[in-house]
């Protein structure tokens, strides 16, 4: 996709002179040369100073910050014009359906879909209802089982196995919610599934607003859980089922996270935490503890609080 | 279906002469001069007294307050019997596929599969994996993903988006539990998705046991959502991943609920309620408030419910 | 399979002079005359002192509890020995697709697709995007609804009904984590649905690790349930939507069990308990009684503590 930007700027209700070719969009931090990005949040005030984007939707107050040659689209509703600008460069799903490009020792079932450009490594097994969507990679040794849906873009490695159900790359849950309207972000990024991992019956994992939604490796995740957008899981961490994780959750390495337990967005959990299972994540939390409880505290604490309300009770003193 | 009513009667154990032809089975509310209706609890005393149904089973007290002409099937167990009504009714499933007939611009992939009588408007995209039950219809510019299955007789709007494994219409969960048994309820109901409506992936919606599951215009659901039968979800409401509604929630319009809430059924959330995740729902709520905490409250009264418990353990004067 | 006691010691790192046929793996209790089992846990030690194995992977302070004849594989790590054990005895996944055998009146989808060795009974139908692995046998009147998945060798019985995009006997969640690694517990079992089972849409039923995941006649499964590996659910247990049953959970009869509930592992839930909507199990609960809360008590004290917590934050005294 590329288009000028003065004419994606009219088709977003924007204005702007510059000819510049855009050809995707991005952060503020992974922005290039012809991306487009924007700015809706002072916690990304760095990265604002700091962005290579061509173009930054964003209000006027923060134009100053914007590094010498960026070019500025202005406007009160930056998150919003840029929801619109998504849907230039949103996915077109289509119907047909093509050959994939199969490693040595590979099979693929002849009842598996794949969209164009799908290329699967040695030794791996795809099986019936699976689809693959368009420049879906697969790599050695991996298992897919019946009925996976994995959308188009996303990246698997090898010694992977995915089981039944889970559907890979949906998109994520993003919509500008104003007036009795809800414009939906159109979902431009992908997902990563590293070496090693496994991933149980019907999870879902969104892929990315912009850049990836990323399954580290060795990572092992259950069945029914929810990955959300832009999340990422580290090496070898343990997810038990129905865990659902909110946009942007970063997991660290050698994680536990018990069954049901929630995280709210925007958070990080520290390397080798522990979560005892429902535990509910409202803040980042630091490495090597465990935890329990909603909101998620020290387990310990989590179980005086516990103990202090049945004492309450028993004592008929309230 | 045409059954004469001294037939049905006797089939489920009942008595009765008349040999009025019956069409369909349907709540008071509903029912029509060839409908079978039936009462068994005290809250649709209204609803029996102005019913326009062709006969009622129902327990021999109420007879008194049947409209003129409506015949009384009288038993002890009226939804028990109702249940075996249901049998009668119920939807039988069978193998074999048809081809949809298809509007300007659409298209399914040839490996998606039609029950008899689907219909496709204009500009749709029908993915490969996606079954269509028996008079299934689905309206203009509307995609569904891979692997989505839409059980016969659901209707599909116009700019709605269906995420991969979604499953519309499949059985409400309706047993008559008694003594060591559980009798099914056929679902003998629908699903309407409404225009404009977005779906994740893994979602489930159930289709009414008599009347429809309605998920109303511009509601945005997220991923692995459970929505139990006869539930209603309004205008521009925004439902977070891993919640479940019971069976018969009304959801007004504009409301958020967050992840992994929960509802019990036949209760009422008003327009513009907000939701924190987690938040249980045990009885209706009032619009424009936010909630969160089981059993839900105002959230200020959890925030403190939570601080106080802090407290308690803190001051170690338990 | 069959391998020689000496060489399987060898590929798993043990030493072992015995040159006895082993044909299968098994739990100390379900062990035969060819089955090699282990032990790990003291729990199990009047299993170990019983146990028909041919031989067992063991501390060395337990092989004075073997029974006679008996050969023992001495490790530090049992758990992590018997899992590396598992891999020669994995299911290995292929794409190949077979003829069923189809009972009289039977049918399945010309889009559904089966493995090798698949005996469907009578008056049963199978619809599209449904897969059967390797020797699933289906009853008598059962029906499988579109997009179902079931892995090889289970067994479904007569008058079953499973709903669209419900998974069989995927993997239970089964790895030995340490020093950064997970070792994969190859799952060996099956799941085994009785007579008169209903499932709804998007639930997962894992295999067991060795033996079976059992759900007895007559239960009720709403949607996007997780039953994990080795569970039973007793006959006519109602199960409502998104329960996460861990592993090894044991269900009595007739149980009821609401909406969103949970349970750690092993532990046995007792005949006609009742379990409140979104209750958390953390212990084996007696029959007969209702449950609520989390760590779940009588529901009785859990109000008490609701309100306890509601009084001390409305009497301002904290």
């Amino acid at each position: 996709m590329e288009i000028a930007l003065n004419e994606l700027a009219k088709s977003i209700g924007l204005e702007c002179k510059s000819t510049v070719i855009i050809e995707n969009l991005a952060t503020l931090k992974d922005a290039r040369a012809k991306s487009l990005s924007f700015f809706h949040d002072r916690k990304y005030l760095d990265d604002l100073k700091a962005t290579k984007a061509a173009a930054v939707i964003l209000e006027k107050e923060y134009v100053k910050y914007l590094p010498k040659g960026v070019i500025a689209l202005i406007t009160n509703e930056p998150y919003k014009k840029m929801a619109l600008a998504t849907k230039l460069f949103a996915y077109k799903p289509y119907t047909d359906t093509f050959e994939p490009k199969l490693g040595e020792g590979s099979s693929i079932s002849e009842h598996a879909y794949c969209g164009k450009g799908v290329v699967i490594g040695k030794n791996s097994t795809i099986m019936a209802g699976v689809f693959l969507g368009d420049g879906v990679s697969v790599g050695d040794n991996t298992i897919i089982y019946p009925n996976v849906t994995i959308y188009h873009g996303c990246i698997v490695g090898s010694h992977v196995t995915i089981h039944s159900g889970t559907v890979i790359g949906s998109d994520g849950f993003g919509f500008v919610s104003k007036d009795h309207s809800n414009t939906k972000f159109y979902q431009i990024g992908n997902v990563v599934i590293e070496d090693g991992v496994e991933i149980g019956a019907n999870c879902t994992i969104d892929r990315a607003t912009l850049g990836s939604t990323i399954i580290k490796s060795n990572a092992k995740l259950d069945n029914l859980i929810q990955i959300g957008h832009n999340c990422e899981v580290g090496d070898y961490s343990v997810i038990v089922s129905q865990v659902g994780l909110s946009g942007s959750t970063i997991v660290g390495k050698g994680v536990v996270i018990g069954g049901q337990c929630g995280t709210a967005g925007h958070l990080k959990i520290g390397d080798r935490a522990m979560l005892a299972a429902r535990t509910g994540v409202t803040k980042s939390l630091e490495g090597g503890k465990i935890y329990g409880g909603f909101p998620a505290v020290e387990i310990k604490l989590w179980r005086k609080m516990q103990a202090a309300l049945m004492r309450l009770v028993k004592s008929g003193k309230q």
